[in-house]
């Protein structure tokens, strides 16, 4: 598929994250105004919530767009959705009729302040990397072997809904338990190993029952869009708490997604199959379509008063083993209601070389082996005043499907006890 | 505090579950209305939605109860939860002058269908029974050693809040992936060891700020009330699928909570302390309440076809070793938000003695000693068509504050595949 054009002209440009083909979905505000829906073209946003107003979207006999969420959207369907891209597509294209009307609805993003552009109705974080499982094996338990149910189980774990936040948001580097190996008793303070972990986020748009399992393909159909995620990770406070039932305080900190819902429809072109299965998976994750899609990723990293960040790991969705079809079919299967608004981390994405490692504790092989950014400074893990930002694009044949980038400062702990 | 007398005969039984002493919180219908507040008296409902449409409760300018959830009156805070219980004592107090008014507002409950009494935000399961913990320590591990962290931390983790269900709701025999020891490869169907976990859910009432940790009793302060909470576990799934990160779909596929809140007003003369501390807690975990409730529970179980039920466990909410307030302290401690309406699982409740293990894991030491009902029947595991039921009584002056059932019965796995 080409460059589809617009008459929003900086929409045109073969790398600009937001052309006529992206389209993405997020929740905006400009001074007073309460936040409500936004479209991305170019430069612009659409403020759709005034189109459905002045009846240049009727999707629905009620509003979906006037409040600060899509879940409205996602309920209704696929066929709503692609009602919604089909309509947006022809008011925004080139040479369409509507330009007169929809001219004055659009704001300069410059202008406006991003929000969460859903309720997350529950968050589950997955360990699809093998890369990175490979690597966070070596550097805690001395061993690359995958856990024994790694290559038949999408692991996955429940998350914190409550601390999922949108870009911008700053966080404050955690206090809680640690306990150093040579210790005899757990000490409680700062995290000292912050890190982040390089994801994407799938966004569930339609539920299933209560007892009612999916197929792969199904939950491929269910999934509405796509957000970079960033699962900020605090290694020493999880290191200390997760055995025997998983990450818990090491995790619920803060975990930040990219302001714009990058639709399935747009990323369609870009699908990517997962890599050849090293053992044979049960029928029951077996789907038909190719489940990734070839976005490539970035890292970067400011520290405070730096001129400018610095690249720390480039990567790419496609190096995942299993797909978010395939987690989101694993989740169902024993009857769990799955519903609009959840949301699924792919787990952190790691490419075989050091370079392509999602996350500082592989990137500085916990610490051991800290690397040097381009101004000069050496990390380990994360230290206060730091900005990490990731970056996600497809690339088109003429044009680029960005995601808008997920950016997070860490502020120093907030005083305790 | 002796039996306090209401106007409704039913309530003045000292074995009643629901005295005036008691006001538990529910959500009721009857026939073709929708469901809505209500507030057990005795043997019957006050239709409290009804009684703020009539004037005769008048909390705030806008109404609370014409929902089918209690959120809206937790989210008002303690001294509306307070002046609540005031009211609709005042109202239901022998010698009450509005007996005549309320009269009609009273709906028998053999004639209610009982609703989830709330919305459950997110799902927070803990591991605070140290006889659990060293059970399954030396069922799985093979040693009754605790984990090195458990004297230190109140180990949770972040369960499915859409699998949250109320009392009598059937549960399908999840259908899951898992390996036996001696297999070479995992398969995929029912589970063969469907267990259930006796525990107490806490309802946090009033929530805390993203970034903002809480103090013990600070976070005692915020629950809303409690409920019996039966944490459905398949423990071959499990088995297969917990590490590295943690119970997932072993745990998903449903869980029970009894169809009444009873607020920690109603609970307050049954604090009873957590037991010596065998490691000193750090200080951010130490409080100055009694944190634990003197609760009596029996676990029951009664196959299909036979004519009455077993008591197969009789425990006390006071064996536990960390309280709700010390476990929503330590979930908030790096800064995650809390909502009212999260619902916080005690951990399974086991006493010393092998007739207070609150499991079949461990009631029947892995299916290893199945134990006998009083119809004969053995039991390992649950067998399709068995109904459990949790029951909870607190033993006051001449008065009983009960919970209500938390029944489920287990229905045949779907088919699948």
């Amino acid at each position: 598929m080409p460059l589809l054009k617009s008459w929003v002209a900086s929409a045109n440009d073969a790398n600009h994250p937001f052309p006529l083909n992206n389209l993405p979905y997020g929740v905006f505000s400009t001074g007073e105004d309460d936040p409500r829906c936004g479209v991305a073209i170019g430069d612009m946003i659409l403020d759709i919530a005034a189109a459905e107003a002045e009846g240049l979207i009727a999707l629905t006999d009620y509003p979906l767009f006037d409040v600060p969420y899509w879940n409205d959207l996602m309920e209704e369907g696929p066929a709503v959705w692609a009602a919604l891209r089909e309509r947006l597509t022809a008011l925004l294209a080139k040479g369409s009729k509507e330009q007169e009307a929809v001219e004055p609805l659009l704001v300069p993003m410059a202008e406006a302040t991003l929000h969460m552009p859903l309720v997350v109705s529950e968050y589950t974080d997955f360990y699809a990397g093998k890369q990175h499982a490979q690597n966070m094996g070596a550097i805690l338990r001395g061993s690359p072997d995958l856990p024994a149910n790694w290559l038949h189980i999408p692991i996955g774990y429940n998350g914190r809904a409550s601390s999922v936040v949108v870009s911008g948001t700053p966080i404050h580097r955690p206090n809680g338990q640690t306990k150093a190996p040579d210790a005899e008793m757990p000490s409680f303070g700062p995290s000292k190993r912050l890190d982040i972990e390089l994801e994407m986020g799938a966004i569930v748009g339609t539920g299933s029952e209560f007892g009612q399992p999916i197929t792969v393909d199904e939950a491929d159909a269910m999934i509405f869009g796509y957000v970079l995620l960033n699962d900020w990770s605090a290694r020493d406070i999880q290191g200390w708490e997760y055995q025997p039932l998983g990450p818990f305080q090491g995790k619920a900190f803060g975990t930040s997604i990219s302001p714009w819902i990058v639709t399935a429809s747009a990323l369609e072109p870009f699908r990517a199959p997962t890599p050849p299965r090293e053992k044979q998976l049960l029928p029951y994750l077996s789907g038909s379509k190719d489940g990734l899609y070839n976005i490539e990723l970035e890292v970067l990293m400011q520290p405070e008063g730096a001129d400018h960040a610095s690249v720390i790991a480039r990567t790419n969705y496609s190096r995942m083993y299993y797909s978010a079809a395939e987690q989101l079919c694993h989740h169902a299967i024993g009857g769990c209601a799955m519903n609009a608004g959840d949301l699924l981390g792919s787990g952190t994405i790691s490419g075989p070389e050091r370079s392509e490692f999602g996350s500082l504790m592989e990137l500085s092989w916990a610490g051991r082996e800290p690397f040097t950014l381009e101004t000069g400074e050496t990390r380990g893990f994360i230290e206060d005043g730091d900005t990490l930002t990731l970056r996600g694009n497809a690339r088109g044949d003429g044009y680029t499907i960005g995601f808008g980038d997920c950016v997070g400062q860490i502020l120093p702990a907030k005083a305790w006890g």
